[in-house]
């Protein structure tokens, strides 16, 4: 991935955010990260989706029009780049406010934009993942799980694990053990012909690829996707194990402790509706 | 409070944050709110400690003695204002890195400090406080809990009600409904002539001024404060409920729902206790 960066805020070039800002200091926002191919943003009405929804549970105004429209001026911007694939992350903060947590009556929201280009051709599957378990456990929170807040310390703590251990990824459970995820993407598992994904009611997020593959990738393959309680036990046990997220659509999964898969058939098969939709 | 805001960054005066930023990004760092009076910092060992605690959890390398060195000039920068008591936050992020979750092994920290004039005069003990529950209850996270980290959207959103309620304050409790702390500050009760406070293992900030009265304060006033797992009930019959933060350092609680309170000796005696700490 090049080191080069693009940043826009409100639309504008820059390199610098003003302050004080309530994203800096309360995580008090939430980002999507969008894949660009060609500077054509993919599965952008997901995204708008989960967006507008977390800003409906943090009680921020609706911003999706604006953020619409710096999204496509920025991907505008980046095809005449002409990165052939670039990753574009929008964070969207509930701008300033007087000190203290109360959020202001009527914020000014600030949206910003870092695009980057990525070498990978995101055409090609991603080689099978080794795979860990986090340490850190993801805390037990409702009222913010399933939309994509700024408050991810326990991903970069998870990601730390990650790196020290030469991972690809890392499987994060909930307090009570349940699995919820990877640390950068939902979890799925094949067992006996069906895929299970977990049940995100305390914590996680809900993945625009997860809900993708949901409604549309899975049925078309024949199969059904049902949510359930899983443990580390179902994932040793599982005929095929895969991850999804923006970048990588879906991911297999190779290696996972002591136990190895060495077929990826569904995972596959999903990735090809991937690429039926993106063609 | 005058709007007027002095900020620095890295020891420089500055209006804007160099992005990208993992404080932004993730909430990847540390915060602390210091009382300044005549532009002389309160109990700075108490928040530099923290600020250690919490730089050894979040993995990032020990800069308390930046931190200190920022402190101070920042301090005498805000005495040549005049100001007679001042609030100062530092916020203490991991700096730039590449995209994605994981932290850079060599983080470039950014020392952020803003300071702002209080109208308020300091030595006065606040009014007796009205004080709500808050819905949201605080997530079950014992990796983070203690430490002040920037991950903060529970303390926004119940900020968000208490300023619809119109309430000076919230109780917040934890997910099996346990009183925690209230939403800026700790919590206190009296009871039978012994102070209680909760355990904070899963979820809750280490006040500074929690430690203090702890070791300190109440001690002096001959009366010892004990950790213990408190429920509403509890603060329904207590004989008198306070709360403590670097801002207010102690200020009583005069109704909370449907019961009130007049009378708060422990309260104001721990009050006096700071007062002969900051004379």
């Amino acid at each position: 991935m090049s080191s080069k960066i693009l940043i826009w805020l409100d639309g504008s070039p820059t390199t610098t955010l003003p302050l004080p800002d309530r994203g800096l200091g309360f995580g008090d926002g939430l980002f999507e990260t969008f894949l660009l191919s060609r500077g054509h943003a993919l599965f952008t009405e997901l995204h708008f989706d989960r967006l507008r929804e977390g800003l409906a549970v943090l009680g921020m105004p609706d911003c999706v029009l604006e953020a619409r429209r710096h999204l496509e001026s920025a991907a505008n911007a980046i095809s005449q780049e002409g990165w052939t694939w670039a990753v574009l992350r929008m964070t969207i903060t509930r701008g300033a406010g007087p000190r203290g947590y109360a959020p202001p009556e009527n914020p000014s929201i600030r949206i910003l934009v870092e695009g980057s280009q990525i070498d990978r051709d995101c055409l090609q599957m991603s080689s099978a993942a080794n795979v860990s378990v986090a340490p850190i456990r993801l805390a037990t929170q409702p009222m913010l799980a399933r939309i994509k807040h700024l408050n991810r310390l326990e991903q970069v703590l998870a990601a730390s694990f990650r790196h020290a251990e030469g991972a690809d990824e890392c499987v994060v459970l909930d307090q009570s053990g349940h699995v919820i995820s990877v640390i950068a993407g939902n979890i799925f598992v094949v067992s006996q012909n069906k895929i299970l994904t977990p049940r995100l009611v305390d914590c996680g997020v809900e993945g625009t690829r997860r809900r993708i593959i949901i409604e549309k990738w899975a049925p078309s393959i024949g199969l059904d996707v049902s949510e359930a309680e899983l443990t580390l036990t179902d994932l040793d046990n599982a005929d095929e194990i895969f991850y999804s997220n923006s970048l990588v659509a879906v991911r297999p999964v190779a290696t996972l402790g002591k136990n190895s898969w060495d077929h990826y058939e569904v995972c596959s098969a999903l990735f090809q509706q991937f690429l039926e939709e993106v063609a």
